[in-house]
C-alpha cells in the first residue's frame, strides 16, 4: 500500500523554550517496510504558531502536489479521528473536541473536505483523518524536521545570527555525509526515521548542539551558531 | 509471588492492515524477577475480531488450567480496573465506561465472577482484574504473540499461502536455534519478553519479513510466505 | 536557563507490591543541555503513602533551600497545571480535578502560594506548576530515587534486614564507583539521569538485586539484603 502523508514540523523557541514559529512542511510518500520517505517534498514555512491551525490545509495541498508527481493507494491527514475519512467527517464528529480547536477545525473543515472530495475525483484515492495513528504522518513530522534544520542553517549563515530549534517529538538528529537524518526515539520506532539532503553543504557552515527542552518532556532542540572556524 | 495471567494476541491483518482475527491465546506463570514465562500453555483461536470480546472469558479458563498444573498466588486478568478483585467488581464499576465495550463487560461478568469466585474457593487465589498495569498480562500477551508467529507459519505451509500477522504493541520478533521470541519494545521493558518453542520446526519452512504497520504506530508486522527454497 | 525543581521518590514496597512509604526527597539546579543536575540537596523521609499529599510543600522548601545557596532563573514544581505560575493558580484551575486529589491540593494551595510570594519576592523568580512536562522535576525524581538506594541501603546495613525498594517510573539503577546513578528508560530521556555519591561506601556493605514491579508496568524494583560476605 502506497501511502502519502503530509506534516509540519519543528520549531523556533525563544528563550524561555516558548516555540515562537513553525520552520518546514513536507509531504512524503512512504511503501512497504513503511521505515523511510520514498520521495518527498518539502519547504520552509517558518509559519508563527498563533497561525499554525492554518497548516493542515498547506499540508493537505502538498500531498495533493505529491500525489501528482508519484500517485498512491491513499493519503494520511493529520487529523486524529480515527482513520475516518475526510469525505464523512462532518461537523457532528467535531462535537467531542474542546472550545479553541473545534473552532479551527470547523473554520478549515469545509475546505479540506473541497480538496478531498478533488483527490479522489482526480486520483481515485481517499483521504484519511488518521493522524496521531499513522505511520506516514510520522514520517511526514520526521522529514520536515530534518529540513527544518536546514533551513534554520540557512538562515543561520545567511543572517550570522545563533538560532533554538525544537525538534519534533521524541527525535534526535544525526549528520550523515550526504545530509541530516532525524531518528525517532518513540517507542517501537528505532527504525524510523526523516532525512534532508544538504546539497548545498550548508551544515558545514554551521555548528550545531543538541540540548533537552527543559519545559517539555520528549523533546529535544539544536542551538546553531555560524561556524567561526569558517573563513568566509 | 507466582502470577498466572493470560492473554490473546496478535492479529491477522488484510490488505488495509484491519485485523481480521485474532491468531492465539496463552496462559503464563510468572516468578521474580517477572520477565519471562516460567512455564505457559498456549493454543490457536484463530477468533474473528468481532468475537474478540468474548476471548476475556477463555483466558480465565486457561489460566484455571494452569493453575490446576502449578499452582500459583494470585491470578491477573487482562481487565483494567485498578487491580481490583474480580469477586467485588460489579456494574457498578462499569458505569465508566462507554457504550458498547460496557454492553460486552455486563455480559461476561457474572460468567466471569462464578469462574473467580470458583478460583477462589478450590486454589484460595484472588482473580484480579488489573489489566494495563500487569506485566504478567503483557508477558501472557507476547507469549501468545510468540505462538501466534508458529500458529501462522504452520498454515502457511499448509495451505501453500501468504500470511500478514500484526504483532502486539510495541515488540518485535527474533528467531532463535529454538523457536521464536518476541521482545517487547516497550518503555522499561526491554528485557522482558514472550517465547514459543518451535519444536516441528516449522519455521524452517516459511520466510518472514518484518514491517511497520502504517495505520497503527507502535505496532509491526510480519509477511509470510512459504519457503522457496524448500524441497518437498 | 537555571531552573531549580524537587521531587520526592522511590518508595518501600511490601510482598504485594503495595507501596508504603515514600523513600527520599530532593531538589536540584538544572543548567543547558538539562541532562543531569548541576547540584542537588537530598534528604530521607520514609514518609506514609497517606501522607504523600504533603510532600509538595516540603518539596517547595528544598527548592528554596537551594535557591538560596544557588540562585535560579526559574522554579519547577511538581503540580501539572500547564506551567501556570503558581500565584496565579487559584481554586478555579483546580475544578477539573477529581475529588479526593482536589481537596488536599485545595488545603495545601495557600501555604504554596504563600511561599510562591515569598520566593518572587526574595529572589524575583516565579515558581512554575509545570509538573510532568518539565525535564528538571524529572531529574530531581531520579536524583531523590538514587538517593533513597542509599538511604534504603544504610537502613538494611543498620537494622540487618532486607527491603525492597520501588524505584522511579521507567528507571534502572547502575552502580559506579562513586557512587549509584539512576537512567531514565523513558522514551527520547536516554541521557537524563540522577545520581547520589556514596561518600560512606555503604553500597559495598549491602548486595542488591533487580526485578520487574509485577503490578505496575515501567516500575523496576531493587531487592536489599545485607551483604553476607562482609566480616563486621
Amino acid at each position: 500500500m502506497r501511502i502519502i502523508s503530509a506534516d509540519s514540523g519543528a520549531a523556533l523557541l525563544n528563550d524561555r523554550f516558548d516555540a515562537t514559529s513553525i520552520v518546514a512542511a513536507s509531504a512524503v510518500l512512504v511503501d512497504s517496510p513503511y521505515r523511510l520517505a520514498k520521495r518527498c517534498i518539502a519547504e520552509p514555512i517558518f509559519s508563527r504558531i498563533a497561525d499554525s491551525h492554518e497548516l493542515i490545509v498547506h499540508e493537505l495541498e502538498l500531498c495533493q502536489e505529491l500525489l501528482k508527481e508519484t500517485g498512491a493507494d491513499v493519503v494520511h491527514l493529520d487529523m486524529s479521528f480515527g482513520g475516518l475519512s475526510m469525505e464523512e467527517l462532518s461537523p457532528i464528529q467535531l462535537a467531542n473536541i474542546s472550545g479553541k480547536a473545534r473552532g479551527y477545525l470547523l473554520k478549515m473543515l469545509p475546505k479540506l473536505r473541497k480538496m478531498a472530495a478533488e483527490i479522489k475525483r482526480a486520483y481515485g484515492v481517499e483521504v484519511l483523518a488518521i493522524g496521531k495513528d499513522s505511520v506516514p504522518v510520522r514520517i511526514a513530522e520526521l522529514t520536515a524536521g530534518a529540513h527544518a534544520i536546514l533551513y534554520s542553517a540557512e538562515m543561520v549563515v545567511a543572517e550570522k545570527m545563533t538560532m533554538r530549534l525544537g525538534l519534533p517529538s521524541k527525535c534526535y538528529a544525526r549528520k550523515v555525509e550526504s545530509g541530516i537524518v532525524l531518528h525517532s526515539l518513540a517507542p517501537a520506532e528505532h527504525d524510523i526515521a526523516g532525512f534532508a539532503a544538504d546539497d548545498k553543504r550548508t551544515l558545514e557552515k554551521v555548528a550545531f548542539s543538541e540540548l533537552i527542552n527543559p519545559c517539555a518532556r520528549g523533546f529535544r532542540a539544536l542551538e546553531f551558531t555560524p561556524n567561526s572556524n569558517l573563513v568566509e
